[in-house]
């Protein structure tokens, strides 16, 4: 598992290449995994390298480190941070592929697909705890904190998911509790210890959280836009599975609130219904209704005010990005 | 979910009160649990407390806790820690009960039984992540660099475990290593942090911690013995997983190697086969075998030497305790 054999990671964009200002320091992060996750026993090291080759775009820690440059200091605890938070991202994917039962996830097949649910499940326990005991090789408890926080909220977030499951009456409101928990409390994490190791002011780091929860609320809702109407050839991974595990997201809750009574009734009985085809089914609801207008739409709102909190950064490269990110998020198909 | 409602833990021996010197610090233990795990989520709360009904031994808090007051001084951080440990000790169980089907825990239905496994899953990870959320917050780094270490070692332990099913193969040192790691880092790490907080002196922290190796290791091959020959009735919890599921434990190893060849063949043929009645049908060979005298007889041997490490320690009622528990937890039916 030598990290300089492994392909570089795929681009948010094709063609505009957000990785180049912090190329070195992605490939420090990319050490540092490597380096953490080995492991003497060829079994346990065969099943981590597998995962470490499902590599996806590292928005986690694009954003710390994005956010350390902007800021104008960049330190080896913010390497050491990126490949915590990108540990953490990895633990709970892998737990999804449990979850959701998806066979496919960033192009290969999921850890569950092919060790199965045993593994899988003991394999996000490791990348966890890897993730915290690295955070707690800094010399301040203040970064575990901040990271025990951040997955507390995780782990909450998407514990009420599951256990809202086929609750066909989940509110908006819910629902943004829901992915402020399951997504933007760890992005917002990643762009909070960026800005505080690179010593930026009190008000520049708040500006900064608050930049990250937006972009990860803009990310989710992008991404539940995708596992509705996505194509799984674009995406790299299994779509439709939260509909077929009647998990509401935003355009479906706007339906069932929002839209006329005869179509409202219709989206609920295709969600309730054994039917496997659901996800076919819902698209005309979808398109006529406004559902997929409406989220889309609550996206780009979110990333417009996360753009907004970074007039308080000089202009930069770095900054640059982190604003080409708000409008990458949103527009997505993969 | 109020701590002072919920019955007192267990006794590991009905008849002598092995918990009183520790009483009012496992109060404050349970008092630690209650507050960090509440949740502002009714569902979420539900699921929370369905946990911490479950309650065990407390073994690993106990081993914390009895360890300072032997080294002469308990702090604040002790019960922090106490609760830490517990709670990765109670993540690791809930996803064991996806791990290994068992429908019944600590004589309460598992949470897999319940709520499914997603939620088992995610339950964990809640654990997982409010233990190490918790143990950042005690000043210093070093007492989550230590959980850190020790937990790594434990998901290590349970992959290797994992992916060594069906292994007819396993070596002793292969099974020492998996339950070295499985269970004694965990117990070894109690009995680290206990000493080292109490302030004792380096060398009488280094043989507690070969203290709590020994008896943690000693405590997995009599667990192991239980699954295999135990009472669901006096245990309350399934049985039988282990061989189930193909996982060597110890008098199995022996008799397949120190066996005569006649039932070693049988043995291999028996765990080979798809019938559902394993443990009847190795009874016999584990009695006449000897399979079982010699599991027990290393439990007692590691035992042993884990009361010897205890006369780097005055006497004491705790030092007394430290010293019964080794033989408890090698004459156990629960």
């Amino acid at each position: 598992m030598n990290s300089v054999t492994l392909a570089p990671p795929p681009l948010i964009a094709p063609g505009l290449d957000l990785y180049a200002p912090i190329a070195a320091d992605l490939e420090e992060v990319e050490r540092i995994l490597a380096r953490v996750l080995k492991n003497k026993h060829p079994r346990v090291a065969e099943v981590v390298a597998h995962v470490q080759h499902y590599r996806g775009k590292r928005l986690r820690p694009m954003l710390l480190l994005l956010t350390a440059r902007a800021c104008g200091r960049m330190t080896p605890a913010h390497h050491v941070l990126g490949a915590v938070v990108e540990m953490i991202h990895t633990a709970t994917l892998v737990h999804d592929g449990v979850l959701d039962g998806a066979r496919i996830r960033r192009r290969l097949a999921t850890v569950n697909a092919v060790w199965g649910v045993q593994t899988s499940v003991l394999l996000g326990d490791y990348l966890f705890t890897h993730a915290f005991h690295l955070a707690s090789t800094l010399d301040d408890a203040h970064a575990c904190r901040m990271i025990g926080e951040a997955t507390d909220r995780v782990c909450e977030g998407e514990l009420c998911q599951v256990l809202q499951r086929g609750n066909l009456d989940l509110s908006e409101a819910e629902y943004f509790d829901i992915i402020d928990g399951k997504t933007a409390e760890l992005t917002a994490c990643c762009c909070h210890l960026g800005a505080l190791y690179s010593g930026a002011p009190p008000e520049v780091v708040q500006a900064l959280v608050r930049y990250g929860r937006r972009v990860g609320l803009a990310f989710q809702i992008a991404d539940d836009l995708l596992d509705l109407v996505g194509e799984e050839k674009m995406t790299g991974k299994s779509l439709g599975t939260d509909v077929e595990q009647q998990k509401l997201t935003l355009p479906l809750i706007y339906l069932l609130n929002q839209g006329d009574k005869a179509s409202s009734a219709r989206v609920r009985q295709i969600l309730s219904s054994p039917d496997n085809h659901k996800r076919e089914s819902l698209r005309p609801y979808l398109i006529e209704g406004g559902g997929l207008a409406y989220a889309q739409r609550r996206a780009e709102e979110l990333a417009a005010e996360a753009r907004a909190e970074l007039v308080c950064l000089p202009p930069s490269p770095c900054r640059s990005i982190l604003e080409a990110l708000t409008e990458r998020v949103v527009h997505r198909n993969t």
